[in-house]
């Protein structure tokens, strides 16, 4: 008798699904959804429907699109030759944020990872390579995380990369900018003073 | 240039207006939800349209049902004399959970809160009259939270009822079991001495 009606708890476990979203969130957003108007609640639904039937993966850089090509693919403005390599399609909107980068982008959809069990043939590695093996292309930048698996990642890639005449860079990682020497982790410090430059 | 495809702006913009949801988490869900296999993202969104469609209050209680009358109400299992108010129908698991109860519920969708605009008005507390004034109802429990508002609501409650011959009860507040009365707050302590009794 415990529980809730079906509709109810199946709405729960969908929700619970869901990355960092425990069943008790699950369950507080399962009850806001169903108290909502019922337009509202068939808004959302549908906009999970049409960002799934209305995107896909851009056959050029694995980036979303909701056309043929992404639009930086696809644009004349961006140098098509300057590869940005992201893991994830969040980090391209980070990028684009700085305003500053006018080259393209390759998503990786992942990182070598042995603990969750990626390994290079799961993440979109092979795609890098044959747009690079087609030419044209200067510089590959590898901006995945600063973390094991995004260093691991990021290395693999560049050793993949030494046979083409490309410039391969990684991002530069060090003390975040408003941050403190002080309060800097071991980590970061560390990298800040391998990556310690003249001035 | 900078941002995502329409639809995953949308979708974002969906699992924002979720409680307690920023926009980062929205972004990440959103991502989560379009990576998913296009068969799971589609029963996701058909799990939203049948909790709304499937499920209604119960008229008596006004609790989710998925049938006319909730299960509570309509089963002769339970003592119908005897009814615990609550605010929000995730409290009805709460209680349930404790396996004891048999009485039934009364869901107030709310609790009277200034700071959020809901008068008493606002929440189901006439239809809980109306119950009470049917006549064959011996108890009625407050089992709203102990804050001002859940106390509020509580006190007012009881108050409305006082015409009527039913016993209206509070649940008992204190040191939650397993819990140490060095670690307790005093808002706590205090509804603790308050609520002492014999032994």
């Amino acid at each position: 008798m415990a529980g809730f009606p079906k509709p109810v708890d199946d709405l729960i476990t969908q929700f619970s699904k869901l990355p960092g979203i425990g069943r008790r969130t699950a369950q507080r957003l399962a009850f806001h959804v169903i108290s909502l108007p019922t337009d509202r609640a068939m808004e959302f639904a549908r906009a999970i429907i049409d960002a799934k039937e209305q995107t896909s993966w851009c056959p050029v850089c694995q980036n979303l699109t909701d056309g043929q090509v992404c639009v930086y693919c696809e644009s004349s403005n961006r140098e098509q030759s300057v590869i940005c390599v992201v893991a994830e399609p969040r980090d391209v909107a980070a990028i684009e944020r700085t305003r500053e980068f006018k080259g393209v982008f390759h998503v990786l959809h992942g990182v070598i990872s042995p603990s969750s069990n990626k390994s290079p043939d799961d993440i979109r590695i092979h795609e890098l390579l044959a747009r690079v093996d087609k030419g044209n292309i200067s510089e590959v930048i590898l901006a995945t995380n600063p973390d094991t698996e995004g260093d691991t990642t990021a290395l693999y890639i560049a050793r993949l990369l030494r046979p083409f005449s490309v410039r391969v860079t990684r991002l530069a990682y060090g003390i975040p900018i408003g941050g403190h020497v002080e309060h800097a982790d071991e980590a970061t410090l560390l990298r800040a003073l391998e990556g310690r430059r003249e001035i």
